[in-house]
């Protein structure tokens, strides 16, 4: 009786098919933005592997570039998981999890290796949050059926990356 | 080649186990915010509802409460959306999901429902948005073992809401 | 001659009475965000008087966590600050401070507590933040006359807190 | 029992006194910013006065327009309670209440103004908010010895404001 | 005697010249982000342009959907100037803006197009807001040596967008 | 070919000229803000000077109010960039670039020392800072034909600023 309601909503108002246009919150998706998150949540782990404290001088600039550092990796972090989550909860239909039923099992990864990636400044743990990611944007611009490639990024840390070819 | 990279950081640093503590960002987890939020997106679709453009003076009344009702839906739909991720993201652990399968579902359900109710202003929507969350509620306090209990809220909508019982 | 205005607005739109109905930015008040943020905020605590710098690649690791603990910390004592003013601004009426001429000076208490909160580490502190803002509680519930109890909140630090009795 | 530590906390650590220096949050704190936002407050009020729908084509701009005045008022009515409760919260201290006993039920009525400046597109409302806060400015500079004087404002719509006489 | 410690700081810390390695804030730029979120602008008034009012229940959904359209339109306008914001004061150095004189004047136009893009939900601002961040994608990835091509967006509205050749 | 749309929108919508009225997001400019931020900015470096680590317990605190101060510091250089960018692309036109060919450079300057002050805690930095925005400062009123005067801040760090002259 109690959530009954959530499969009545559906037969009323199903949610549309795989083929459907989506309207906002769809907008313009593109997992490009998060994976440029990820890269530098990498980055800022190799920034941070190559601070050390020195003088008393250097001491200050050592406090503030690490925290600096930090609260970047943090942001992108975030924002990865964030821009992941958009376009899994507006993009993804159920038809594209029968299709590619990895889906929800990789997506709730990234949640993990993102969250993990702020826990730690372990590079491993970045490099796979990466690798998670290019894994979702392959599968993303295969459901929109545009062809990918890979390619070194075009800045440091110059990790391999999905992009479509356009 | 191009993936193995999250099967060797799950082996090398394995997710903690389902009765590991965890630390931030585990923090402290508590659904009752995304339900509060879910619950105030129904307060304005029925906010919504009860407006009319009137005569001249009202019109812009009625423009300047239309837009704060619609944001406020927005902001509180994002928000709800944004703290069932963490949970799910940070709290979750896969020994949970092996154990409550239909988690995943839920929780990309709970996603489409936030964003529909963005979307909209459908009350059923949101009474749908409510009621995922509640469910989501019911199985997070199950995993603490923490009995849960039903009662309204003590504020309009009234609606029925999964609280411990402490 | 120059701030006559504000005696004047009262007269032609008096604010409503203690018994009003309240529309947004009324909405849905509930000082439980507030009591969990504060209740956040000694976990933090906890959190950093439990970390240690230790050798080189754990410094990394306490870097990482200090400022990370110290963030949640800001960001969660300044959250609960903010509920409690709106609740304040925008719930409580003149005719609850006659009744209850205790509140301007909690409420200042609150913010204070607050701003300390975030100025230092100190776990007495964070208690004393903790123990106003369920003070506050206990007062808003009865405003709106619902009892109230008392339990250990089901997470670490699982401080004494005031619920709603529903 | 329950919430005597509060007059604990207060006897070990006791507030700083109206003279003490502060500290960050204490900073640099100047009315001049809520000021400012308050007469935004009134300028959108304005703005919104002004718009007419006439046309189709015009119909389009006068939404685009109209939504955007509506949340310019919004986040101005809102960041000029949030500068006010911050130097309320931070610089204000127990023997400036004694010395300006108006200070806290001024403070009450800065928080509602703003809201119902939200709520409404009233211009009385709105120059009723910019009042109190020239009051609040009145005697924060009374408070810190610095005299202050009347003028326009440089830009629309140029209100009298209290400026400190530098 | 006023301003010269500008000229000062210049030669005692001189910025870093064009080959210079850049730190963060310098970290990953990459203008695709503000090249999406210009795209972004266009799509909504697109979708402005769409709507129509219709009948009593249709009514609540066109001001549902023309709200949230302006404010994602007003959101990503804001955005993409940010993003040139940074590039232009984190990346480019003086000796750039010798190498390509009309940096400073695109940019300026940039930030006027931008505001202009919030101001009206006039398609040809847009396209012009789109086309004038190209231009300075195509200078960026110039000044980086990395050739660029042009292709058609994968996604509505599918204009012509510079992006780089890896 | 392809930027000619640029010119295009130049013809047909011309941008308005220097002495045009400007509405939102043109509302209400006062570069005093950002003279703000940028002295908040030397406070919090003059206050970072002065932290010493002591003893274990102070070793906390010296985190924590490290961690604050170089956050503050951060967010108040980002901004006083937001607001001079904004006042730069909004009320600045064509013609005033002409009478004062200096702007261009001024503001990219303010970006880079915006950003220098956020990569050190170096005060000269933070002085040249605070002195190219009350260089801006003194253009923009000039622009608006209110008369300036130069006062010490009524806060500590009282440097010299630039002010209306009402």
């Amino acid at each position: 009786m109690f959530y009954k309601l959530i499969q009545k909503i559906d037969r009323i108002h199903p949610f549309p098919q795989a083929k459907a246009h989506c309207d906002i919150p769809c907008g313009i998706y593109d997992p490009i933005t998060a994976q440029i998150d990820a890269l530098t949540v990498v980055r800022m782990m190799d920034l941070i592997a190559g601070l050390s404290e020195g003088d008393e001088k250097a001491r200050v600039e050592f406090h503030n570039s690490m925290s600096r550092y930090i609260a970047v990796k943090e942001e992108h972090a975030e924002k990865a998981k964030h821009e992941i989550r958009v376009i899994w909860g507006d993009f993804i239909k159920d038809a594209h999890v029968e299709k590619y039923p990895e889906l929800p099992g990789l997506v709730h990864k990234i949640m993990q290796l993102g969250s993990k990636s702020r826990q730690t400044a372990d590079r491993e743990t970045g490099l796979a949050f990466v690798d998670a990611i290019n894994q979702f944007s392959e599968i993303f611009w295969a459901i929109k059926e545009i062809k990918t490639k890979k390619a070194k990024a075009p800045y440091a840390p110059s990790l391999e990356m999905v992009y479509p070819d356009l």
